[in-house]
């Protein structure tokens, strides 16, 4: 069987047999069913909504989770109520993108990797049915997104263990797992292992952002000290967060741009978006990654 | 308002203001909506099932919970397998029962009153918006089942307060919470404050009992040193699990059947289910558990 | 030595020696240190402001500690931001009593009987060298309630082990331990160990629950259902309060009334609070209580 | 089968079928084998001795077991030299008992009922193939004490399931759980079920207590403030040990004993322990108990 | 003396003076002591058989541990029941290879970095009174893995201490740590300090895997979707475990086995095993390399 | 405004807008803030007491806070006793340096980074309203060396969110965190960012560690096996401290010195310490580090 041969492959690279399962292989007529965790109601958004917003245009199914509900996230509301804020924020943002948003209702602020919240996480991915997996590296500056880290790494493979959370049927394949960009060099940077040009996308994903009004336009600009300079007018606003947050792109995510667009296209690429081969879930070959980035040229 | 006057007279009687929500009116078409919790997937069915079935001929909705998995109760299986097996034992009796049963996924066996299971009850009761909830006193031989009490008694009126738990919404009345009987004396003995003649239902309560195969016919036998004794014809075996499993009614339950039912007739029922009313719930007037025990006479 | 043999003889009616001190002596140009618990912001107020209105008359020294910073308890605020409104209110409600008000930081509706909480108790009566710890009983309709009656518990004698917790100096003397009254019968009833006639401070006792304005006007109102009666106009708005929220008499504290005030007078009084004596606190004699209480005949 | 005949019946009696074994019968060849659990490494000692004694002298087996290893309870030691002192102390104490002494390496006065030390309990049962169980109840004035009570309670009934703790092989019948006498009244007294007249192990007690050199001649007098009265001779400290240590007889012990051993011969016993019987575990019938004490008459 | 003066030059290089303890010399007389941790029950033998055996055939002592029971780890079993099987065919594994198997009682699955299960290890290694400790890195794709490698370096150090787990006392030395080989590359790739050919207890070794039947004939082939191709013959299948299970050499154990054993033996070594030292145990010299592998060249 | 511009440039670079206050401006006639952490009551000490001593010289503001008591670090003291006493050297030690030194309560070999040591250490920055903390790297062969280091950078950030821990009022700025030096190399070495010459201070910092008399005299040569080498005589054994106590440079150190004070000058210096920039923490420009370091040529 070709699909084992290749797996059993792998695994001769690097010296150890993992009992990993190879990548099913999905029929080209399904949806590909891709999972996204983020530590607040606005941090999938930030880290990818291009890109989903790219899956989502093709029919693909893509599910935005929260693993807090972000209710530390204000400077003048909190608690319950700011979660039940962000919740609807969330939903908007998903029906913008045309995806599912879910908030899940551990407090903001105060995420641990306990094997309740990984438990919650195992479930999330069966449920969906997950191919793919995306979440933050375990090295970010909020400790929510580096717990959210430990807890997707601790997570897969045990999404295949039967005898694990057996309330909700365990998945047969390990997914792919792919952590988003960050800007950390401690212990070692991110590598921008697959780039996606997001240009087609990058008005829906600021489209996203807008919906997180208590963030963009609240929370975040009062932290920072520029709140007086959040535009009250509602287009301009949005052209300003444009500005402010459709992301930079370092010289690693460039030249992975040029190697995937070619030198030309890649080097002109405005919008872009990285993702980086988590090692604990399958690891995809280049067949795998066409298949799960259909829009990859 | 009436409901208010009743409330506050409620309040004066104890000396205390409590702020608790008088029992909300259901008007009569709809169906009342009850949930009991045991720890373990066949606990409830011990306990109540009985007057389950007499709500459920009645139209009203009930949903069996256990709180653990029942991953422990076996001597030949154990862990998720044997929760497998048990969940769709439970699934078998809730069908048999025509209610639902929902078996959560904590360890059996390890159960202790966490904020993270006081959570996941708090949901159950809100999401099937409970007017009555059932479950065992914090005293008992097990102590999956003592702390399924105290949990219960944690949940009580925290599934009212709508910055707890908010991605299910808060109900607008705290519940009427009634405790199963047991045959405990310490710290004190339960009180039979409402009692069921359960002599239309009792087979299908066996009948219920009868789904659990690997807890009536397997496990406890074995655990208790009879496991021969077991019937192997399944006609048999049903009608020895009615001669030692359809329960006792002690002295106590005997007098409250003759308030209830009048002298002669309460002494002649051989089949009662008993309730004792905790203190955390809504305190049901006579009325409200005329109300929410149609079949009382 | 005087104190000793008391102690002692108290023992021996116990039938065991405990590890415990005598109530110290002390002497009566010293003022008593009381410090009481209650698990929200607004608890202490209702169950003993009245008592402790009439300490702070004579020159002694009260503390009132919030185990939680009541951070769910509201219908449209919460979290961090209502923490602070609670904790602003509660100052008040301490600057019109005459006493110290302190809010501890842990979660409204989360709290649990951990060491960190008990440790945190401990501090608080230590620093406050108390002759006399007031708190619930664990019993009580509020798991929040509960365990700061648990916590409590814990923290007796614990007070007194150098040992333990040793940043802040142990007490020489385990404190005499009080409930307040309370009206839940399971699995035993409230004792009126101790009464006491508020005539002279009830309206200190109101004007202190009036400062809980987030309380008392709006999230307790709205949760009973009667949000629409609570007066708009101050002065009437406290004598609503006044009306339903000064306590009725139980008849077992106005046995007690007539006890320690005489028949007449005691029958007579209006406005009471009561407490019981916790076995876990040193036992007062009666001297002991009569030099606590100075304001008892 | 006789024995199971009479469980059989006692469940009738309580009207509930618990899935207990009846208390196994032991050929009257073979020792008994008695554990007896104490919060700190000299709380068996003080509650029962005497009766751990007559056992030893009859060559059945004893363990105690101290669930901390005691290293808070001084003044001028602390930590990990403080419990490798007293389990010295403890060791003795069972060389002069002719009894095994445990001392579990759990924190003195940070003691909670955690899984985990319900499980070292689960084990320390088991491993002794324990008859009979005894312990505090959990009620009593140090938290330790309580939650080793807790505990107790907790290890009930899971000594006997297969699933649990699966390194130490399951009892086939659940102990009986007696608990030790204490003289707290909330919520309920404790009752003497069984009392042991012990004038004649009284000394062995006094001599297993002089072993806790640490405790009864320093930390405790210290802690009641009276450690100028300790006398420095070893003969005269012991017998000032005896005279405030050796225990009261409560009216009820009293009664108990004159009903025991006959109204003459019980109303002049002078030393005496007392023990309730734990309704968690194995309900020992009469037979069941003079067995158990064969030195009762 | 040299080892002080040995170990203070050790010091220099690194800049911080450590308080660490010098490899105490052992006489060649006495048998080295070597304990090796695994997450699960078959997981030193991937790992290290092929080395353990070599040691026990020198007549030092190995103690094989596994931190979980393995309860999770099968798809038609779990729980307690699998763990007993598992702790079956472990100590089958350890009588081939002339070791200790030891399975510890946490669950598989679920292994989180707690004092308590640090404690376990803690007195494992004490108990063992060791001079080398293996285990995994904490990186590896398995969370049970990754938690075992946490563990291993919170115990490295804390072995010394007496005031901890004062029940075990405590080793006057830090033993050396190793890690195992793996291939995972984030944030950093192993790295081979030392390297041994198994080439002479590579058929050990794979006789230690066979005896792990429910893992490498059933679980772990059902989970790889190839159970189908699991020789039925137990000669077959031990060729086919062989061929799959006796590990790969990768160019950087190959560069080492070329230094170690000479480029030209080196190039030929079939069978290998790899070690990274830990800097949290004790450093090795070169001179306690040779003593600690007495089988290297 | 200059300081926003230079703010937003920084992330500019970094390729992320992290929602990060930039240094906030102090006006030369304020002292700085500076708060340390350390694991034990000691660590801060050996880690960076010269370059606090400068700070403290120029009138600057100085806090060191050891997270545990110490109660673990002795071999013939320990628990409660033990904290004590070294809180009183590290209150010495501080007196010595002209700073605060602050012990928390937890733990020594015990500390785990646990929600609530992380608001001790949140309300400790807070409070001394820090312009820039420093600690351990998670890196460390003490497992309460590497929890510290976790500890902070799970403080890192969130001392800024209003809604977390609100009675402790937030800052309006990310300090700037910076890591002590030390020697490991996994996964990522020390990176000397900042180095001081410490020449003029280095005998004020050995007159600190001499007031950890418990530590360098006694437990630290004791487990390292050197006891007997501690000279007697105080003048004695300060000298012996500072030859072995004082540090190395390392060449990554040596070559940083170079860089800062000049080829020349850095090339003699003798004595410094250096610290790394966390990411976590604000990212200082070279003109914040002139100003943090003003003693920096």
């Amino acid at each position: 069987m070709t699909r084992l041969t290749l797996s059993l492959a792998c695994i001769t690279v690097l010296g150890f047999a993992l009992p990993m399962l190879a990548v099913a292989q999905t029929s080209s007529s399904e949806p590909l069913r891709i999972i996204m965790f983020g530590a607040h109601p606005d941090d999938c958004d930030i880290r990818s909504a291009g890109t989903a917003a790219k899956w989502a245009a093709l029919g693909h199914k893509v599910r935005f989770v929260s693993v807090t509900n972000g209710d530390a996230g204000h400077h003048e509301m909190g608690g319950g109520m700011l979660a039940m804020r962000r919740r609807a924020e969330a939903e908007e943002a998903g029906r913008r993108l045309g995806i599912e948003y879910v908030v899940l209702d551990n407090h903001d602020g105060e995420l641990v990797p306990s094997l309740d919240v990984r438990e919650q996480i195992i479930r999330q991915i069966r449920e969906w049915d997950a191919d793919l997996v995306l979440g933050p590296r375990p090295n970010d500056y909020h400790p929510d997104h580096r717990y959210t880290g430990v807890l997707l790494q601790d997570a897969a493979f045990m999404v295949t263990v039967p005898n694990i959370a057996t309330r909700t049927p365990a998945l047969r394949k390990n997914p792919v797992f792919l952590y988003y960009q960050d800007g950390f060099q401690r212990p070692n940077p991110f590598r921008p292992d697959i780039v996606v040009d997001i240009t087609d996308t990058v008005d829906k994903k600021i489209d996203a952002l807008d919906a997180h009004v208590s963030q963009f336009y609240e929370w975040l600009p009062w932290h920072a000290g520029y709140l007086d300079q959040v535009p009250k007018d509602p287009v301009e606003r949005k052209a300003w967060l444009k500005k402010s947050r459709a992301g930079n792109i370092t010289p690693e995510v460039r030249a992975a741009l040029e190697k995937t667009y070619g030198k030309d296209a890649g080097s002109k690429i405005e919008y872009a978006e990285a993702f980086e081969i988590c090692e604990y879930g399958t690891r995809p070959t280049e067949a795998d990654i066409k298949r799960l980035f259909p829009f990859l040229p």
